[in-house]
């Protein structure tokens, strides 16, 4: 089976890589670790890459699209159709991840997983739909688990194809009305913490929205009673289309040696479902920030990852990832272009006394 | 004279365009606020420039050097020499902040602004060499008040010349052996918080001579008394070259309007000069980072800016400054690029009931 496949083809980060990265940090034209987060990363990007002089230029965001038929419960603030008008304004390259992806000089593709309505064949749109939408959480399973597992591997074709063109790093985004209730619907049945704990107001629910929001993710997990030890198990119950897309796109690029630099909420539930498939999956995982959704910082915490950003951002689409994405070819920019003391005729630190 | 005349030509923020720039966040399509800091930083780029739309394209960072007589009492890791030979790093292309510079498409102004030794013309280094270092404060004052008016008229006059070429956005950067005592004494003048409290490991040192520095801090605030309510006062007295240089680069990019980045502890000494002479100042900074050096977090609340990054760094030169110039791009493009609700054809949130 593909998944079982490129999941058992997953290798641990490359250790002489990043020591050897480690080692020409240590001799670059600057006080010792005075590069501090920028440092640590550039030798994440050694071991991923298993190049001690990683190279970041082909750059991309995957942005996966899908809707919600739990937004039938009245979980959100903007209407249904607000999925499909958004992937319409990506594809016009006027929303913020367009603007974005064009700051960092990065390709944004837009992957229709299952937005109501569909599209005709549209030049920049790949359409991957696998339903029209997913079904009402609150009344049963969001999918089928054969639907769960195409999910999952429509994202890897999707990444192996990309990497056939050329792809140093990879960032994950979402669009999908309801898709933060999805997102903590399954944070809550991997983590067994409080639904009230993780959920958050998404676009912008006031309080009454937001306990009705978690009664109904209670309702869901009670419900379906997602296996927390089988991932497949708990996308198909209470995920969506994109967040699997999404957590096939992160094993693919895993299994390639691609960072993949993860988005916010969204993109983190994709990342609860991958790690859960493959543990190894998260000492390459490359957290972008911590967005302002109640939740995206206990589920980094759970995750044990670290953000680089922490601007109060909660748009989603991979406008999180874009900016982690500038970062870390900052990084490893500075290991592979800065000088080292003896190229560059600088003296050293003197011995401490 | 120049420096009043500059102080005296500052205005405040233009209200009239942040409004403007509000406004038109509220109808980009994402949720309301769902940009967080990259929102505020858009308005304040705004009123900076009096700009509703600011275009951020052409970008440098001034990066300043010079030598301090401090180091004479052995407050430093590296020695002196560093100071001159990461100069001719900085003019190789090699350096931390070149690196930098490059991936965000800036240019780097390399200035002598005291370093020991000077330089033959040389492509690429502006010469404003005010002498052979700053004397030792630990003995005296560190400069002459002529000096110090010197320093911040020459980042003056690099701003006016800089801005000829076309400069939308500055970041400030520093080298100089010793400059982050010099930056210690400056902030406890000015704030009269505890040495021990806001002095760092610089380069990293180790807690004997952590405590050494702090004593040769204390001396030479004991022996020269500077004025905390004259900061021409306090620069001569325990300040340094390219610490007025960068007060008056901030200074003549406010009074200029053009947004001006400031980098980490060093700049931010510039910064409290900048503030002392002018409180207007304050509302047009932009503090990229909060940097690892001791010292820096209570600066920065001190001056009540909150940093776009924490990223553990401590290297100066700039390099703060250009991943904030980064985010600061990001921010204004988002404002000016992306659609409207309108425009694209979505629809606004549904009324909550």
């Amino acid at each position: 089976m593909k998944l079982n496949q490129i999941i058992n083809s997953i290798q641990p980060l490359d250790k002489n890589a990043m020591a050897a990265a480690r080692q020409r940090q240590d001799t670059l034209t600057k006080p010792l670790g005075s590069l501090g987060r920028l440092e640590e990363l550039s030798i994440q990007l050694a071991g991923i890459t298993a190049n001690p002089l990683p190279r970041l230029e082909r750059k991309a965001i995957i942005t996966m699209a899908a809707d919600h038929g739990v937004v039938a419960e009245g979980v959100t603030l903007y209407p249904q159709e607000v999925t499909r008008q958004m992937v319409l304004n990506f594809l016009n390259g006027s929303a913020g991840i367009n603007v974005l992806a064009r700051h960092i000089d990065a390709r944004v593709i837009i992957v229709d997983m299952g937005v109501i309505g569909g599209f005709p064949p549209t030049p920049g749109l790949i359409c991957k739909m696998l339903d029209f939408g997913t079904r009402n959480m609150a009344q049963g399973p969001a999918m089928t688990r054969r639907q769960a597992i195409d999910s999952i591997e429509t994202g890897i074709e999707l990444v192996e194809a990309e990497a056939s063109k050329g792809l140093d790093i990879v960032g994950t985004g979402d669009m999908g009305i309801g898709n933060t209730t999805a997102s903590s619907a399954i944070f809550a049945a991997i983590s067994s913490l409080a639904v009230a704990r993780i959920t958050g107001r998404g676009t912008g629910i006031d309080d009454k929205q937001l306990a009705h929001k978690v009664r109904i993710i209670e309702q869901a997990l009670s419900v379906n009673k997602p296996d927390l030890k089988d991932p497949v198990d708990v996308l198909a119950k209470v995920g969506g289309f994109e967040i699997g897309g999404l957590a096939g796109v992160i094993i693919a690029s895993v299994a390639r040696r691609i960072p993949v630099v993860i988005d916010g909420f969204i993109s983190g539930a994709a990342a609860l479902i991958a790690t859960g498939l493959s543990p190894q999956v998260k000492d390459y995982l490359i957290a972008a920030h911590v967005s302002a959704e109640a939740g995206h910082k206990l589920l980094l915490e759970f995750l044990g990852l670290k953000p680089l950003l922490d601007l109060n951002m909660r748009l989603g689409e991979g406008t999180g990832a874009a900016l982690g994405i500038s970062l870390a070819e900052a990084a490893a920019r500075l290991l592979t272009q800065m000088a080292t003391f003896a190229e560059a005729g600088v003296s050293e630190a003197e011995p401490q006394k």
